[in-house]
């Protein structure tokens, strides 16, 4: 791991700002503050079994935080990666609970980023038909977009989520100081989510990138694509029409990042790189890219539109032949447009010229 | 397989019984009536993909009747019995959907008993988190109980149900015609779901099965059934508390059926076994066992105790050190109740006497 370039936040002491994601009997709380991890048992019913699920790349001192604060912690790192949301780690973690009597009134904690979120969450899912889950997100990634909103799942067959569940975690805790540890490239990486959501949603947030300077105002940020994120989850939890928005960049997104496998770009930065085409202004894609610059993220990428195509043809996305994709028009001012394959072609196509 | 002994019901034209299941966004009819399966396409939209599930026990019929009601069907025939609830055939048939090209506006439907439900319930519960179900149970067992209400579920380690999820079908029919392809062994084998039924819920059940002909009464105990279960399942959709009055017989009857393993009892037919320990009145144990005996289901089993236990203890219904059981004062009168192993270790002795 390199050692992180961004300077953390020099706060002392900050207040807690807490989200109430309204979602009737699965509503939850969203604490965002500096330090949180270490009072989590104060916040959470972790007086239990509680699966500690981790993964090489998050520093243990997170996991040990946590485990120390549950009744019979079991800890199960995984390998870093996408190849951990596999059915096999999933079969052996579901195995490992069994065999350790783990039951109904028992947990599952997610420590780290999306990886282990998606995971312990489809491992939270289809334990006994539904157990408690927690989210301690540690990376700017999971910390902006996706420990919230219930959306886990796992790969098949080279595919992304494709196999998953809608299950909302009973509380998230968000804990900016772990971003600290976090390397600059996985740092900027969950900032491109981030910009996403200025884009989509916000335009308050689109300026602070554009203008200001992004680490020290890093909770303004976490906590504006919460509250954003909220606001659609609570209208629209399992993706009947407007959460489809916060998929912008993502079509050919995911299909940048599979081509480039295991040694190509991560989720954040293939999602960056897969909005540019989908921004309908001139001066608003010119302004995207100055502050992709500046949050060292990449412009361009290396794959045939080909590859990239192929891998775009077995999303979820598509409905029949037409592709539901996602365009802005300026920050804040998204829609939803379906287009051909021939289309969508294009687009791939004037994104690698 | 064997000829069916039963007689089926004489009639020529019978009426169509609807029920509604009231569960909100997630409602849906249940329609019972001789030769329903041949009109499933006017009942459910079927013109899309359909990944149509059976196993070797089914006839193929059946199979064919669903499946040329689709606009594309791709039928699925897994081996008959527990062993394909597995991870390994859920993930087998996945994939198959995957390479098929299915979206999330295409659909699974199941066409044969409780094995075929809950499989294929989680294929759809997981797949892309969730496309549309139908069930189109064939066996008694199904058509009384396990067809609707959306549990749904595969085996693992050993220990049944283990992981699955709430995820209810989009339409349930059940055409009773398909039970005179039933073996009589399997007939009766559900027929003791529904005397389950009438023992914790409804006395007029009860009393058919005390004092009429089972048979020419098998639409009113098929309706009688889905009604009750309906009215739980609507009240308590996700087994918070009521629901667990279903479970009247199992903690002990999954623990026999366990203790048999493949060549052992049938599912009805161990929880057949599993009431009668439960059964508060030395009365109506024996007006229950006569019942038994009139629908030729067993009275005893050869296993011993201590196995049948040592499978209680990994069921999901512990808490704990303690277990939640159900008890039965008369027809119609259930009640929960906590016990310790000391105690449940009691019940089960007591039944092999």
């Amino acid at each position: 791991m390199t050692e992180p370039q961004h300077t953390p936040h020099p706060l002392e002491e900050t207040e807690t700002m807490k989200l109430r994601m309204e979602l009737g009997p699965r509503s939850y709380d969203i604490v965002l503050k500096r330090g949180s991890l270490a009072g989590a048992g104060r916040l959470a019913n972790l007086g239990r079994k509680v699966l500690v699920l981790s993964d090489t790349g998050v520093p243990s001192q997170y996991v040990q935080t946590i485990a120390q604060q549950c009744g019979q912690p079991f800890p199960f790192i995984v390998e870093q990666g996408e190849d951990s949301k596999s059915v096999k780690t999933w079969q052996q973690i579901l195995t490992h609970m069994l065999e350790h009597g783990f039951e109904r009134g028992d947990a599952v904690a997610s420590v780290g980023g999306g990886v282990v979120g998606d995971l312990g969450g489809f491992v939270a899912a289809a334990y006994m038909r539904g157990i408690s889950f927690f989210q301690f997100p540690t990376t700017t990634l999971s910390q902006v977009d996706s420990s919230i909103g219930g959306k886990v799942a796992i790969n098949l067959a080279g595919t992304k989520n494709t196999i998953g569940a809608f299950h909302q975690p009973e509380l998230v805790v968000v804990d900016p100081d772990t971003l600290a540890t976090l390397p600059p490239r996985h740092y900027a990486n969950g900032l491109a989510e981030a910009l996403k959501t200025g884009l989509i949603g916000n335009s308050d947030l689109f300026n602070i990138f554009e203008k200001e300077d992004v680490d020290a105002n890093i909770e303004r940020i976490l906590y504006l694509c919460l509250e954003y994120k909220k606001g659609v989850v609570e209208r629209d939890e399992t993706e009947q029409g407007e959460r489809k928005l916060l998929n912008f960049g993502h079509t050919i997104g995911h299909g940048i990042e599979a081509a480039g496998g295991l040694s190509g770009l991560l989720h954040g930065e293939s999602v960056a790189l897969g909005m540019l085409p989908m921004i309908e202004s001139r001066t608003l894609l010119r302004r995207t890219k100055a502050i992709l610059r500046k949050l060292h993220l990449p412009l361009s990428y290396n794959y045939p539109a080909e590859k990239v195509l192929s891998y775009i043809t077995s999303d979820k996305k598509r409905h029949g032949d037409s592709y539901t994709i996602i365009k802005v028009k300026k920050p804040g001012m998204a829609y939803l447009e379906d287009v051909t394959f021939e289309e969508l072609k294009m687009l791939v196509q004037g994104d690698t010229e």
